[in-house]
């Protein structure tokens, strides 16, 4: 007894580092280059402290009714979470039993293994192709069955989407619950939403953050949309007031400024063709990206190498080790100014 | 597959009623009558919304900094979670594996039960006293053992502490992990984080939260102070980012006000005082509370009878049917207008 022994030998998820000198150019941890939207300032200037010596609301209406009208859904197709993390691990407890599997393509969020580490379940990995493409996924092995596989898409490293009708043929398939992790999606082509909301859909859920492209990584919203029955068990396994009073409002504030988000990403966009464009030039390898980050090969000096070169340099990058990422750095994509310093520290480097 | 089983079947924990008219006198979830600090004010109007685009401190070094000191002991006693609800799912997580049990005392919170139902485990009650007097814990039955004892004090909803050397000769015999849930300590004449902070401690955990006596029931901070080991175990456990940046600083701003939430805990015992009497002297049972409520039985009529009036009278308050405490009104102590209007409305209905 006392602790577990599954949390005994339990690895934990690693976040990117947090240097707290201002100095360094931090793109390491697909944060946004731009702050949220200044409605946020007046709700806070103006929040009733007083209000905060009540529970909040259990079930967040307000907020809810607003991302109903953003995705034309119901409030009943939308759970929320203390950040996508929560939804995760509510998923977790509320669609795969003890005896069942999570799933994910590899590469992907390295946090799902640790996730399925956490609730003492098996982890079964879908390798995807050498050139990061789709593969059909998993769905049972050694006999347990993948209750809940997930995909994110824009994929992270790999910056890549997959094709829409490949995730539509794989979920309408399969038997288990897929959630299609769009934290990137605002900065992407095309996003799977209307997957999530299609008639007939059972087992569909589509997850978004405010972190990436509402620049609101610190707030620790997520939230996700899909069929009324999966959402109403998640609704039944959360914490009792998950999500807090001033984090309703700050969020209902981001979503009622659509277009503030909206234009942060053009920016992050155009800032992420010069970049590929550039990097390209210079004899890099950069896959077309859908997200808010690069995943690129060097041209001339191994990554890992570079990643330190550039620590050194006081700009933050993220290195994966490993056989299918290690050639490859993942770099978000920060202001025009700080990509001017990086592709000038690189030019030094990359020689 | 779809809906795991265990939560197909689960009755999610219900909260108290949250009654969005203004005109209701709301004495039925415990909160606070009395404001947070006004220095929660400052640090809203002030607070630096561009920060909001990183993500936050993962492990809250300011907020337990200010912990450790209130309480005598180090950073890395403390753990942080998104409310006490969080940090009892945390802990049902580090502690729990899925062939063991948690244990309570009934009546107690009753979230207990459901935590257990939704972690998948089995849940063994110690039945109180008919006095809610201590009994010596549950802690195996039919083979299972109690791997976690949560153990309410001043208890729910009785409002009657235990005698300290009860629980320490119980913590010290105990194999499994005691958390000792203090969510009305400020309101009691002593408290048992000595036993959490003691050398040589190794199961027993205190749990505090700002919901109570920091009037901040609408944040979501609750904490828990223990042996490192256990602590650790938490941390490896829990979502990567549990507690967003503006509930970082609006908590320790609160935490830097310990004078503001003494004295709003004394206007409450003198509260306590003066109601406990008053319904006495009408010949009501009201046990001593140490909590931020009473559980009182009327003398006349039946609780479930009052409970029905007050609320028409706009008077909200809370009721537990069942044999242990149906005979009774938890009442949460309101400001001094609010009790006297609660004392004239009892009178016309108490005859």
């Amino acid at each position: 007894m006392r602790i577990a022994s599954s949390v005994e030998k339990l690895t934990p998820y690693t976040p990117g580092e947090q240097p707290q000198d201002v100095d360094v150019i931090k793109l390491n941890t697909n944060e946004n280059p731009y702050p949220p939207s200044p409605k946020i300032k007046e709700v806070l200037s103006s929040f009733d402290i007083d209000k905060l010596r009540r529970y909040p609301d259990p079930v967040f209406n307000a907020v809810r009714k607003r991302i109903a009208e953003i995705h034309g859904c119901e409030i009943d197709n939308i759970f929320i979470g203390n950040g996508s993390d929560e939804v995760l691990s509510v998923a977790a407890k509320a669609f795969v039993q003890n005896d069942e599997a999570i799933g994910s393509f590899d590469p992907s969020y390295s946090l799902y293994k640790t996730l399925a580490a956490i609730r003492d379940v098996k982890f079964v990995s879908s390798f995807l192709n050498a050139d990061y493409s789709w593969t059909d996924p998993v769905i049972s092995k050694d006999g347990i069955d993948v209750a809940l596989f997930l995909l994110t898409n824009p994929n992270a490293p790999t910056s890549l989407s997959f094709p829409k009708e490949k995730i539509k043929a794989f979920a309408s398939s399969y038997k288990g619950v897929v959630i299609i992790d769009e934290a990137y999606a605002d900065f992407a082509d095309e996003n799977m939403m209307d997957l999530a909301i299609a008639p007939g859909n059972e087992n569909t859920i589509v997850m978004r953050t405010l972190s990436k492209s509402y620049s609101l990584a610190g707030l620790r919203l997520g939230y996700c949309v899909g069929p009324k029955e999966l959402i109403e068990a998640m609704y039944k396994v959360k914490d009792s007031y998950n999500i807090d009073m001033i984090a309703q409002v700050v969020a209902l504030a981001a979503l009622e400024d659509v277009e503030w988000m909206k234009a942060n990403a053009e920016r992050v966009r155009a800032t992420r063709r010069r970049l590929t464009d550039e990097l390209r030039s210079r004899g890099w390898d950069v896959p077309e990206s859908q997200s808010n980050f690069i995943f690129a090969k060097p041209a001339k000096r191994p990554a890992q190498e570079i990643f330190n070169k550039l620590r050194e340099n006081h700009i933050f990058v993220r290195y994966f080790p490993g056989e299918a990422t290690g050639e490859r750095l993942r770099i978000s994509i920060g202001t025009e100014e700080e990509t001017n310093r990086l592709l000038d520290c690189l030019l030094k480097l990359d020689k």
